[in-house]
């Protein structure tokens, strides 16, 4: 009985290579002999206690690789985190159909769910493999050199960062792009790879591993604007101050004070707002603009790394390889193991859930509004390949007839 | 004199695409026995009254293609918009350079700017060919099939609906994507064409040239919940009530008078931002978010439709060709004569200056809320090749064995 079934689901955020992930699980899992059903529970944990799953055997191969190319995630998934009434629900589910082994396809919070499941199933006394496959656009996984689903993610940070600044050089001023990542900078970090030329943009990166101070961006703004004539800045939507306030709530309570009144700051393009209105009212800069990339950096069709799909399908396939050899519960780890090169190792769940990597010290400038070198050769073989390339004129200027300028 | 040297410059809000028109105008020229030099203006018509020109006859051919295929403006844009004064400063220039040939690529406020140029010239006795070139996002040139920049706009608007679309079915709510275009709502229609399957969004789109109404709004986007238990909305930043208000600044004052207090609200994110609150306060939908595309459907690195570089190529190309060919100053406009086929005419500057084109009625299905098969035939050849395709799992369901749902 023990692997005669076995159940896969998708849990937290969508990301642009999760599906590679359960298509990577699903094959090899097709591929086992001793393997009869594989089953696909719909959106996360929720959908193995409303009995909601689908037969995945059923499924051609032609259309899971055509869903594997597709992002977001083909079972729909989940906010829910089981605690042991849910788990209990759980089992009663899986007891029914007889499944052996639980695949869970996530981040942090998902990792967490696997090692409750886990702890639980156990406690319980039913026999459950349960592995974690990685998966977040944070990068914020411990014990993994990266995560599927951030270098695609990080790939349209830097394309959207290299336009920007192609734009604002044609018409100058202050733009401010505020990029996910709530506790760990990476995928803001990323930024700063949109730069080819010595001036090109981001020219200031705030990171939520640093504290923030409004007077002192005000300053940094102030200082590449005089030199420039123009500023772009990347921003984590999770900057805070040094006593950890987040900056978004902190301004919102400046204006709130100003107007003498309860305003709702809970929509998405509050903090991009927010840093620009403070720029044009301190710093008199006219032409002020702020983007938030909101949910367009996880789900945008058609912005991958090739790099990213692959890792995703072999962490996939690795998590059904571990399960069928190794006698643990664990979380899949992506390992660098060369320049470029990587392997796959199996950590115990306990290692990775409910822990939360940040960007290590090595990676972020001194100025602290800036990424080191280290941080460039650490994520660009992760971009993949066929980033567009861009270039400038560089036709020499005519020579002034008249002299005065306007 | 006549042409022995040429002026090109680009104004208004770059494009994927405007360097197409500048390398194929560049390249045009160079190639014409009587042109010996082929100048570029630093920002537009503030480059010219600056002096501050550039000499393209010095650029390499490969160096221009590669500039070719870069977004955004190289030779730098400008919003100024020349009275008399201006214009007087812009002859004294073009004077003592012996300019002959004006070339100007942008949209509708840069058109009007070609008219005054060549309407001001003529009284002052200049001798100078005056061409438009055309290029918005925005498709609100009158006398055009569509306009060089608005295709890949275009295209990033689908394929970040599609995106939404996916993420949006795995995690549901309601997302709502805002899209540039203050009159003309063409951009935001492309949503439509993100659509596979019959149930994929976007359900609801919003467009300037319909009055809107929030009480409409917000059972539009109930019926679409409770129908499927999630929502993707398009919405134009053009949209306004009946009154010609935009409803960004109706729902701001609503705002306001909640909080007694002068909120400032604007930012980028603003409209996205109110009409989320909308549904949360009044329908009570708990996961609702908004995304506002702002710059990024505009300068984002590689996300271009081919069918609009080649089509912006041949503008530039054949302005050069109609300004040496012809008696007369003008816009170059795009005539669709077969599908898919275009052929490029001269129109009186008049006829496209100051003028705004808007999506015409048999365009917008009698809905108001959605695009008509013709807008869809209209828009499709346009996009170009290479969309990534999506797919679903199609796998059956498992048969319950408890029947009991949570």
């Amino acid at each position: 009985m023990a692997t005669s079934k076995i159940l896969i689901a998708q849990g937290g955020g969508p990301t642009a290579v999760i599906n590679q992930s359960l298509v990577g699980a699903v094959l090899a899992a097709r591929r086992l002999r001793q393997v009869d059903f594989v089953y696909g529970a719909r959106h996360g944990v929720r959908g193995i206690v409303n009995e909601d799953l689908l037969d995945l055997t059923q499924e051609t191969t032609d259309n899971l690789e055509r869903v594997a190319a597709t992002p977001a995630s083909a079972l729909g998934s989940t906010r829910d985190k089981p605690d042991v009434k849910y788990c209990q629900e759980i089992f009663k589910v899986l007891r029914a159909h007889e499944i052996g082994q639980f695949f869970y396809i996530g981040g942090n919070d998902s990792s967490d769910t696997v090692r409750i499941v886990s702890e639980e199933a156990r406690k319980a006394g039913y026999p459950l493999r349960c592995m974690h496959i990685p998966k977040t656009i944070d990068n914020d996984l411990v014990g993994n050199d990266h995560t599927p689903g951030f270098p695609s993610a990080a790939r349209f940070v830097v394309q959207a960062f290299a336009g920007a600044n192609l734009d604002n050089a044609a018409l100058p001023g202050v733009y401010v792009g505020v990029v996910m990542g709530r506790h760990a900078g990476f995928l803001t970090a990323a930024a700063a790879l949109a730069r080819k030329y010595p001036d090109d943009g981001p020219h200031l990166v705030y990171l939520p591993e640093r504290d923030f101070s409004t007077d002192k961006f005000l300053a940094d703004v102030k200082a590449v604007h005089d030199r420039l004539g123009r500023c772009i800045v990347a921003v984590s939507e999770g900057i805070h101050d040094a006593s950890g306030t987040a900056i978004a709530s902190q301004l919102a309570k400046t204006v709130e004070r100003d107007a003498h009144g309860n305003v709702q700051l809970s929509g998405t393009g509050a903090l991009a707002d927010l840093l620009c209105d403070e720029i044009k009212d301190k710093l008199k800069i006219k032409r002020v603009r702020g983007d938030t990339f909101g949910y367009l950096q996880r789900s945008f069709l058609g912005c991958v790394s090739e790099v990213d799909q692959r890792e995703a399908r072999e962490a996939g396939e690795r998590a059904v390889q571990f399960a069928t050899s190794g006698a643990a519960d664990g979380s899949v780890a992506i390992t660098r193991t060369g320049d470029y090169a990587v392997g796959y190792s199996l950590l115990p769940l306990e290692a990775v859930a409910g822990r939360t990597r940040v960007m290590e010290d090595e990676l972020i400038a001194a100025s602290g509004t800036d990424v080191t070198d280290a941080f460039r050769r650490y994520l660009q073989p992760l971009l993949g390949t066929g980033l567009p390339e861009v270039a400038r004129l560089r036709a020499p200027a005519v020579p002034k007839l008249l002299g005065a300028t306007r």
